[in-house]
């Protein structure tokens, strides 16, 4: 890669700027690549349901997505590496034309693995001619667009990883993703609550440093007094939660959760495997006993809200997660190690961030006063507010600069392949 | 029926209040007959899609409901009319057992229509005789029951009037339930906008009158400035959105609608017909030329969310839409006339009520603080506290006790064969 | 009706034939209404599965049928009783343009049964007009329309029946179609083998009598020897089949058999209901105990293939079953009698039509040197020489009018709600 | 590989037929690597529609038939290379135990393909060992079973060729399999027919050489006279039928294929591409122009079916076919050549074979006399017996070793993947 050359331009008096830009941009995609090391071309290009994306269409539309929005436009002269990828490995954007139908991913057995390096290549070079050699004007134009390229990308690191669990779940062979144990944890304090008194406040992310459209604007908002636990839901309680007949009292249920478990035999959550008393589960790291004080995971919103309901207690508001955050956990962050520990551990539970993303009963809605952008990136967000829930926190595969109070995730209710879990809330 | 003995009862203390009772009673039971006197057997029995129920099934079901929660609990040595009734006309509760697939409701060609109205006849006279000679002890526990299976019974007249539309318009011939013409109309004011400066208020039923329990609690929110439109969309308005290419700009939709109306092919509301310049719609009373200025109905919720993108407005929250009620039109009231016009006419666009249940952006959920009561009629509500969105006011078909600001109506995003429309709202 | 003038034309010398044909004609279609004389409006119109039509469509179809192919053609300023009919009530007839979808023919509310009846009587008067006075050379191209068209009210007659079965089984109240008892049976031979030589023969219809055009041409074919059993498989015998675990046994299967069956979790036929050992079956006499010596019926193809299976010999051919019976039942005639016993018995076994519609597995195709006839009526048999399979025999259901050795019946192997059974055969 | 100690056991008295098993064994599985040598990974392992298997699932299945069948039952002390793959590549035994559902096997990641070479690899080597070093008398009964082998891994060979064609021409790359020229052609004799005058005659496999359980028992049957025509129908022929409105005239079609049409939109085969006046083709030699006196392929039945219907003649029978190929092209072969051209072309029409599977009129059913042979691999044929209509002749992907005139190939009616097409036939 040219990034050496790229970044030695010594009168430019944005110098640093660019070069910090080219630092991150370039460890961000190692990074993405970093995470389909051990896998072969085979399991890079499989789709195994609907939801999942092969690890190879990850790759490949995180760097059209960087050569539709930033090289296109701004970099004089790109031409694109392979017209034919605009259609390939566009995801959703309608305003950028016809795509590869979304359940038809797994079929593109052309370009190969190599050939999206190559392209991923290609990308990079020009990324980093383009930040180095564009006029300051330019630059300042550009910085946005490339914060939300990292963040979009970032996002698709955390779906490599989620999309791959599915893929290697559903083979027979049951083979882990890669070798590792979970951390080892100090006895913490036993679960409790988080009080807060609630009151007016405000809410979304307040314009320091990056955030997406969704998470904006920011604006007032009643609560009433609330206490969130101070432990996400573990796999002893869900166990509990099954043993007690969980999956057959219709009445903790809603009606549509009630519908699908019904419709599909389902027991348990996704990846758990065996029968009550000896659950085993499968995860990145392969199939492994149950950590009774991990948080569970894997879990749809119906599970969610059905197990809140059998305690007593309830799912929190979105809000009512943020405030507590702000509060109690300001200093957050989360490292994804690649060659760490991939799944929820007990030693997440320190964090209201807390190892698995968590359902609020919050549909995911706009803000006041949001406006999607215009332009083609104005589909980012606001056409996917219906049907959906917020999730707030963070999981064992969330890269650390997704990790902030404000951040809005969301899943339709249905959605069991994410790491997904859940913290009790309660009215005070 | 044995209306007159029961409720001659001289030295009852509750006299008045029985009297009363019983008189709101046959009243009520009276008009749900009613509405369906000019239907033939076959007209009250077919089912033509899964959310239409035969207008016999309504009749039954809501006497099956004073069965249920009133009489066998209530009145010593009641006799269920037929035991296999609780199969065939118990809704969605599952705590009260096994029942007939909702798909299958027009499968029910026994009890033929004499039979259910047998069942009425038999029920009301249990019910009357209940409310006559009950304890004052437990008169004061029924009337609160009474009150909620007159709500439920009244929203099922709505519902046979909706769903006997559905049924006459798939038919070729075309008929009318009813003859009747529009309200003449003297030019009004021209529409404008309603302006609120919000601030912290509370919301939700405040307790007078009967309200269903997702009313409640009452609770405060902060709302910022905002101002609602004074009138509905008009079929005059919304024919412009479809002449300009409504139905063809991706942009303006949600994903999920954009998905659907590229599936179905749709290109107008449910019951219009013809092509642009030249519109007609089927209604209550046979196919008319479409009124420019009454308020577009059987609109979807995608439909309704393009069409506010479209103007660069937006629909309202639910908490906008009940202040804005509260403040600009107290008294409103709605007279639903079973032998008068049973379509939005331009005569509604005086009243926030409007005569379409207008869409508004809010996931139905819960309100801070609610819980579903207990028992089978705790899944009145809460269990479907998922994927449905609040609309707000009342139709041409809506009976008057259903008019007030704190009613929550809900339906699924893509539900169209309810008489639903909107109204614009923008921040200020 | 008009039946007694129009028989009255004593210089006519065609009279007699044109008496016969109008008392036939006479007699046709008052066995039809009588068939439905007990069912009310609601039963009528109901559409329990696509495969069922209404009793009220089957009533006006056939009328339908008369009034397009000759009246319409044949009687002068003939006026159609409602041209939307045409759209209503033809059945699969491309050529005469579109028509109400069949899975929405129970959405046909109006016209009514009442509007239905007044429908036949205008087809009968205008029948029994053109019969009378239509032009001796016009009489003679008619004559085998009409003999077409009495086939076809026939085959809807069993079709009523068939239909209004299905509807009244998924009701709860289990209610008869009427009351009968079976006839009584003499302890009749044992069963065994009727031997046939085979040989080269001759086979399809002679040209003796009315025949549809997919019994012709007749045709040389050979034949191996062969043997054929004197009995239907009892329900005896097929409740030890399922005993035995018939229906697990995956290697007794097709393999889409296998596969309905798995995904249906079927254990039994259609109309069995409770569990081994105490089998009672749903019939048109309400719910009974199993006849352990009556013909099994209601077995879709794969449930005869795998009994056939099971028990070592096989299924006929259909020009065995045709061979066999001219051979060893030509005399052959059932009666259906509607105030009758409508359902298999001991009694039918006597006859090699044995009470139910025996699948063979011959594959329904054109016989060498078929020719579907020209214009709409071409469509009657040939467009559906694909995916079904012959049948031979005729049921307790099925018009005295429809018992002979070259009747080729035919449905898809998935089919249950026909009352279907099956005939061993071997080789020999 | 060890063929070569495996072959050089002179004392051996079965030794020349060893070395001759060996060495067809040996051809056989190179060739059938040989056909994906110039696949990737990807392209290997991705399944595009139900129908189509990865070329590496053929791969690894073909090798366990031969464990399953050979090594296991008759090689002492074998151990299977992997007890996991024999739920993994089992295509549908049931008497062999639960399978990789059919829609799932493009999932299958692991084993990657070197994996399923290594695989290859060991039954090659434990099967050569096997023949070397059996006893005489066990070599004899596994000599039939080794050409049951040899027949089943060549009707892999075509299914790799089909498969992966699917798998190309799905992907906007459109690249070809491989380059070849198709053959060129000296223009041959016009068009005509081949008359037979049929009789009593004799049908099914006559013992010589290898054939199918479902290609006897060879019996006796019937013919009339018919004419074939001398060439299978040219893509300008159903060009012409196309343009003549061949896929708007209803009349033309069985109903179910007229039904499939209209729901599909379908207006030509497969894989044309284009439109009227300018139709192009996908090949396995990438997109090229329409050769108009090549044969038709990739017909399914109902387009076959109503071409015939347009031509006023028909699809042959099966016996029609098979009288015609001994009688009239009784030497002939056909030779896939894997570097060769993989297409029809005109030089096919010299003969029967023709160049494509060609459709006839009659369902796969068994002969008189068939009976599945026991055990597992009785399901290999006769549980497919319902629903399929035969094929004869062979494809331009056909091996050598199949084409005879017994052979029966069957597919259900809708199958358009298959390289098929149609020969006319006419009574005479």
């Amino acid at each position: 890669m040219a990034t050496e050359t790229a970044i030695m331009v010594p009168d430019d008096p944005g110098h640093a700027m660019r070069a910090r830009l080219v630092e991150r941009f370039h460890r961000l995609r190692s990074r993405s690549t970093a995470l389909t090391s051990r896998l072969s071309d085979e399991d890079m290009g499989a789709q195994t349901m609907e939801d999942v994306s092969p690890s190879k269409w990850h790759l490949a539309h995180t760097s059209w997505f960087w050569e539709t929005f930033l090289l296109e436009p701004y970099l004089p002269g790109y031409e694109a590496f392979d017209p034919r990828f605009g259609y390939l490995f566009n995801s959703y954007y309608e305003a950028l034309g016809e795509r590869q139908p979304r359940a038809a991913r797994g079929h593109i057995t052309r370009p190969g693995v190599a050939h999206v390096m190559a392209y991923r290549a290609h990308v990079d070079g020009a990324m980093e001619r383009l930040i180095a050699a564009c006029d300051d004007a330019v630059l300042g134009q550009i910085a946005a667009l490339i914060e939300t390229g990292i963040a979009h990308e970032e996002q698709h690191q955390e779906l490599i990883l989620t999309d791959i669990k599915h893929v290697l779940s559903v083979n027979p062979f049951g083979e882990a993703y890669g070798k590792a144990e979970p951390p080892s944890v100090q006895p913490g304090p036993v679960a409790g609550w988080i009080e807060c008194t609630g009151g007016l406040d405000e809410f979304g992310a307040d314009g320091g440093g990056f955030f997406f459209d969704n998470e904006g604007p920011r604006h007032k908002a009643w609560l009433g007094p609330f206490a969130l636990s101070t432990h996400c839901v573990t796999n002893a309680q869900y166990a509990e939660f099954i043993a007690d007949g969980g999956y057959e009292a219709a009445g903790l249920w809603l009606s549509d959760g009630w519908a699908r478990i019904q419709a599909q035999g389902r027991l348990c959550p996704l990846y758990w495997r065996g029968a009550p008393g000896e659950w085993r589960e499968f995860t990145l790291h392969g199939e492994r006993e149950l950590d009774p004080s991990a948080p569970v995971s894997h879990l749809d919103y119906f599970e969610a809200s059905a197990f809140a309901e059998w305690t007593g207690y309830r799912l929190p508001e979105e809000r009512e997660w943020e405030l507590a955050a702000r509060q109690h956990d300001p200093q957050a962050t989360r490292a994804m190690a690649p060659d760490g520990w991939l799944h929820p551990s007990a030693a997440d539970q320190g964090s209201l961030f807390g190892g698995v993303w968590q359902w609020t009963r919050s549909a995911y809605a706009p803000y006041p006063g949001y406006r999607a952008q215009g332009g083609a990136l104005g589909e980012y967000n606001g056409k996917f507010m219906c049907g959906q829930f917020v999730l707030k926190g963070g999981s064992a595969l969330t890269p650390p600069g997704h990790v902030r109070a404000s951040y809005r995730n969301f899943f339709p209710p249905q959605a069991q392949w994410q790491m997904t879990g859940l913290r009790l809330a309660k009215d005070v």
